[in-house]
């Protein structure tokens, strides 16, 4: 990641901590001032850190977008190795498919905020991060969905599980942008609708 | 709309080709330095005309944002009225997908910006808009998949419908966003995968 290097000898796991403080106290200064708005200055005083100690863990608000990228990579990383344990990982993504909606609708921790997207379209860099990212967690799906649908013997050629999982992904890319529309509406008849989709991509 | 009343006499029609001279100036300047970065200033700059001129069509950049959120209604709009004038509006929506997912995944002149979504997660008016517009089109597009569910005699009920065209409708936002990570997946494959979950969706 292009992030300063830590210029001091630390403990890895305090500088890991103050980092999730710094991405902790950005996330709230985004949503609040938007990312252009909010300065770094704004998120030193959030972090209730000083600028000076904050430019020891990233060295400007793009390394910290990089770093909500990665974050975010690393929790669909570790839900693709859970499901990937499970004796039917497709049955397992049904199961689980409630709690994944829930957690794409709501603002979570490790989500990287919404409009940070806009600013992979002006910023090369990010652009080749989320690519990047992208790459390995749909390689991972790829493999998972692959072993479940030929436990099933359904086909597993290359283009129709791309376009499967594309279409699977785009959809919870698309799940807080519909929270944003409509925080009212019914949950659990979405995930049925979900489901139902689910079904036709991943076992027919 | 809350847009600044016109101030002096004008030709409607031309009042109209002004708002969106000003509409695609801000579309170009959002792109370019995002919506906070952009100022009214580079906004009448990028349009030719002056910042004055400008404040009659719109009163803020929030004034803009409601334009871009009523545009891309009607547009929606259209295209449901379109479907809903053929003869078997869910296999117009199956044989129309290309078109939808490509308008979808590429911007549009009738495009909401995406990074004005974290906007509305700021601003009342706009979230306001937003849910209004949205029961607005989906009211249309829940009669038009009720008819063409009636005529091949598929249940029909609200909680039903209203899960699977919600997650028919979250694909859409979806779209752009993953453009923004792949802008080189293969989108024949994707158009594939998305018929498949749409054949669920609304045919089952």
């Amino acid at each position: 990641m292009s992030t300063a290097p830590v210029k001091r000898r630390t403990d890895p796991e305090r500088a890991q901590q103050r980092r999730n403080q710094v991405l902790e106290a950005a996330a709230l200064c985004f949503a609040r001032s938007g990312f252009h708005g909010a300065s770094m200055a704004e998120i030193s005083k959030q972090a209730g850190m000083s600028a000076g100690h904050i430019y020891n863990y990233f060295d400007s608000k793009d390394a910290i977008i990089l770093a909500f990228v990665e974050r975010e990579a690393e929790h669909v990383a570790g839900l693709l190795r859970d499901l990937d344990s499970r004796d039917d990982p497709l049955e397992a993504m049904l199961e689980d498919a409630p709690m994944h909606v829930a957690e794409s609708l709501d603002p979570q921790p490790w989500h990287m905020p919404l409009e940070m997207y806009s600013e992979a379209s002006r910023n090369p860099v990010i652009a080749a991060k989320l690519k990047e990212v992208d790459e390995r967690a749909h390689s991972q799906l790829r493999e998972l969905v692959r072993r479940g649908r030929e436990q099933r013997q359904l086909p597993v050629d290359d283009t129709l599980l791309d376009g499967r999982l594309n279409t699977l992904v785009t959809f919870f890319h698309g799940l807080p942008v519909r929270g944003i529309h409509r925080p009212d509406m019914n949950r659990e008849a979405l995930v049925e609708g979900f489901r139902c989709a689910m079904r036709a991509l991943l076992l027919s």
